[in-house]
């Protein structure tokens, strides 16, 4: 493998070339040492792109909409990188890849990037290398970034939360779910999209959202923001231009009120504290490997330690000075 | 409230109180500063309980499963706690509410705990909490201990590998679902069952993975545990007997094959790295609500910092004998 030229390919991801850009992103899933690197050269670029997070139950039309606002954003000349979180658990790895196949309609726009995410793996996965790849799209120059996420476990939400418009997709005949859906989503969604809008019970879907909207805007929210609700048949891509109209609204209404800021103050948290705590866990890791970890665990299994007294021991191994 | 008591406490939990159980879980989930105690008083009395995990796409049946399990394992006089993994994400609450309900048979039965466990909220969630809610139920001398997860996302897998045996589900007509499944899931089942195996399509389900398995045991696998096929219509409790004598034939394997002694290591190793985690987690929530994440935050949003510099910095605060 030739060295590694940070700078050249921070430059080359610049000027839009894909491969760059898959580079940068494989050196954050990889935890490369050279990120450090990275991310100071990255930095000075940052700061454009705005971030959409798409999420919703299996099933809703994730992929199909994600599509469909990308060809709508691209209509207007606009960059868009994907990222698709795929959970890589044993129960969803093959229906991802057939959403990933759909899009390929996509594969050969050279303002478009997609990637999907694995969050398989230890050290923490999805929350450590999601904002930065994040970093990279935004410095690459792409104007959008959309993270699709299949919103069933709690780190998955954790990965829309990083958004500056998280979009929630709901859509009719999704049976007991659907009130789940709705009593949770409340809190995460700036935007409702109601795709499959030509089904039967969607307007059922739309009216009970609506009341619940108003609700929990009573009982638990006091800003002024209202959450549209736009109706979308994604796979004959209706609905994309009042999509597009709301996330813009949002956008506007977020700078308005200084909350574009705070949202991207607290992205940049979570990246900062999730490279710390990658550090400290490298380093529990280290003595795991070390077997010192392994050896505390026998003392466990064996009743001769328990666990607090254990951690106590491999945290002083971890800072012998204090 | 009154002032704890934990060495009582301990010892109720022992005489089978059911409330001093649930006093102990809810301890482990409030991250209480008197855990340290609660673990010492606890280890002594471990090391006896095993510990099923069930997990399996939605739909499959696996709270029906883990009621009709835990039925034949009462049958045999057996005590048996069950910790149902609720991922709190906003699309699942009210299906695991309901799945709950169903349980209600067993709630009146001294012999039978059962506990929901949210992982929702922050500071390591589900992986901290589980084994160390495990140890809770095997001191408290519950005889089996069933870890039921909705197993979708990573943080469920993980919680599924803190078992003895884990037990895969799938039944016929879940559409697409079951390719992916039957793809990922090989790795992690120890026994697999097909429930609902009256309905059309559960001998297409049964004869392919059997080619999985016999297929996977000449690519991966050089153990001579040969994962078992069960079938149960768990509506109905049909199959019980033969799920049970899968799990003790299985139990049976690990103790001859020292496996039993590793998996619980790899347990306890998990827990105090958990343990060890948290708390280091904690110090960096300390400097975050002191504002020092937030201002470092805000430095990398104005680009005056790369996150990694701004990581440097937390650590230093966090280390400052370094």
């Amino acid at each position: 493998m030739p060295p590694l030229n940070v700078s050249e390919l921070v430059d080359r991801a610049r000027e839009g070339q894909p491969r760059a850009v898959a580079k940068l992103i494989s050196l954050v899933e990889d935890a490369s040492p050279r990120l450090r690197e990275v991310a100071a050269a990255l930095t000075p670029h940052t700061g454009n792109a705005r971030v959409i997070g798409l999420t919703g139950p299996p099933g809703v039309g994730k992929s199909t909409s994600t599509s469909m606002l990308l060809s709508a954003l691209r209509k207007e000349g606009k960059r868009v990188g994907v990222l698709a979180i795929d959970p890589s658990s044993p129960f969803s790895g093959g229906a991802l890849l057939g959403d990933r196949i759909r899009m390929t309609e996509h594969a050969t726009d050279p303002g478009v990037y997609i990637r999907s995410m694995a969050t398989r793996g230890h050290l923490g996965g999805l929350s450590w290398a999601t904002p930065q790849a994040v970093r990279v799209l935004d410095a690459a120059g792409f104007d959008y970034v959309l993270i699709e996420t299949v919103g069933v476990g709690q780190s998955e939400v954790d990965v829309v939360k990083l958004a500056d418009t998280t979009v929630v997709l709901l859509a009719p005949g999704m049976g007991d779910g659907i009130q789940a859906a709705k009593a949770g989503v409340l809190e995460i969604a700036d935007v409702f999209v109601v795709n499959k809008s030509d089904r039967d019970g969607a307007e059922v879907v739309v009216r009970d959202l609506k009341q619940l909207i108003s609700f929990a805007r009573r009982e638990i929210r006091g800003e002024s923001w209202r959450q549209p609700i736009v109706r979308t048949v994604a796979s004959r891509e209706e609905g994309a231009g009042e999509l597009v109209a709301a996330l813009n609204e949002h956008h506007d209404w977020l700078a308005a009120h200084g909350e574009l800021a705070r949202r991207r103050e607290h992205r940049a948290a979570s990246e900062v504290e999730a490279i710390a705590l990658r550090r400290l866990r490298a380093e529990l890791e280290d003595l795991h490997g070390g077997g010192h970890l392994s050896g505390l665990a026998r003392q466990v299994v064996e009743r001769q330690l328990d666990p607090y007294a254990a951690a106590d021991a491999l945290l002083d191994s971890l800072r012998p000075g204090q």
